[in-house]
């Protein structure tokens, strides 16, 4: 089942299940995650709605670097015995369609395809056994990087923290077979990055029991579980689209800060 | 003004303006974030309270590393030309007397005592002159670190992001001489930091502006500014005790995970 959440007309906001054949969003009462699914009887044709982030955490959006060995190696290091988290706030996400900006304090900045799990429920210390059972979960993700400034840096914070560096979206599809996904990166229409979910180095069970036992997981918290080889620059006026067969595509303009 | 969020007895949960002659709690109606300050016509006795976290972000918590000389040295580095910036989440955040708790996958935590500036605007390329306009506070932190996990991870989130690694309070000053002010951390009585908030490398306004360039502030947001020298290792039965002239003491348990 695929969840959206959207707008229509100004400040209108609601949640919604997409009826692929009908082109239609099943409208529903609250946001499934914490309301179940009651829908409304209303239904509203996708092309009268906008598509927002599916999801905003109110905790944590968590990622793991090089988690596909040939990323690794394109960034010149070997991909970690156990994953490596870093955090992005939340102040980062935007939706599908909304401009990714590159600041100013950056002359090289970077896509990065990704999958993105979606926490459901409470979680702590959660055995990989029964990490399925906290996903409510999976959309897609860039994790957009300022590479100069990543290296510069030493931490990552800075470099994958700016406002609109996280797009995602545009639904969140809850029954998903993630070791028969791929996924593929294009700016401009050109394929960038290509990979297959299988080839991940830490598997999304890992990496939830992993992060679990880290930090206690809300739901809403998003993680994005690491890119492919093929990660390059973006620059104002390119369009980036990040394609997950089964979950759609997350299409972001790019645009100067003013 | 000292604004404190406390409960009393099972589920009630308020904010309230210390008294400090009184020895009383003035009970208000709401967040005086966001709903200003007023008074219930209540008073509590501050015996009769627990005093929490006395903000709970919901967005971020970021932190400053190396921003005093002598804890960069014995770090091993020097001071960064500009802040050195990392997330820590909000998952990690405790209140006074609420007990560290010493994770399995570490066998070196330590204790870094820092002033913490409690943003109360929303805040985006703030200029230093204005950075007081959107302070709402200072509180005390504790910046619990792994620290063998830190050098062996490279990113610090993981180190600095477990459950209960970010003790905050015991209140929140709103008027607030930082640059006369002192911090002293000590363990079980023992003095073990001392240091003076005029030494810090990036004062804070130019800590607010920098962060702001980067990432939108929101009202709630943390900014742990840098602990000073003499960091060290707390053990399970310990007690971490952080003063801070004006801000009073910011006093936890150690404990060993279960």
């Amino acid at each position: 089942m695929k969840v959206a959440r959207f707008s229509r007309g100004e400040g209108v906001l609601a949640f919604g299940i997409v009826d692929e054949e009908e082109h239609e969003l099943v409208v529903l009462s609250g946001d499934p995650m914490y309301a179940g699914y009651d829908p409304t009887g209303e239904r509203v044709p996708l092309s009268d709605a906008k598509l927002l982030a599916p999801v905003i955490p109110r905790s944590k959006v968590v990622a793991v670097g090089k988690n596909y060995r040939e990323h690794a190696a394109e960034m010149g290091g070997e991909a970690p015995a156990e994953p490596l988290l870093f955090l992005k706030p939340n102040t980062s996400v935007i939706g599908p369609g909304d401009p990714i900006v590159l600041p100013h304090q950056s002359e090289r900045v970077e896509f990065e395809g990704e999958l993105a799990v979606v926490i459901g429920g409470i979680a702590r210390n959660v055995p990989e056994d029964d990490a399925d059972r906290v996903i409510f979960g999976y959309t897609i993700a860039n994790d957009v990087t300022a590479r100069d400034l990543q290296r510069r840096d030493g931490q990552w914070t800075r470099a994958k923290g700016f406002d609109t560096f996280c797009p995602l979206g545009p639904v969140i599809e809850t029954e998903y077979d993630v070791v028969a996904g791929e996924i593929e990166t294009s700016v401009n229409g050109e394929r960038k990055q290509a990979g297959a979910f299988g080839d991940m180095v830490h598997p999304i069970a890992s990496i939830v029991a992993y992060a679990s036992s880290v930090f206690t997981l809300l739901p809403g918290d998003v993680i994005l579980t690491g890119t492919p080889a093929g990660v390059g620059p973006i620059v104002a006026g390119d369009t980036v689209e990040v394609s997950v067969s089964g979950l759609g595509t997350l299409a972001n303009p790019v645009v100067a800060a003013p």
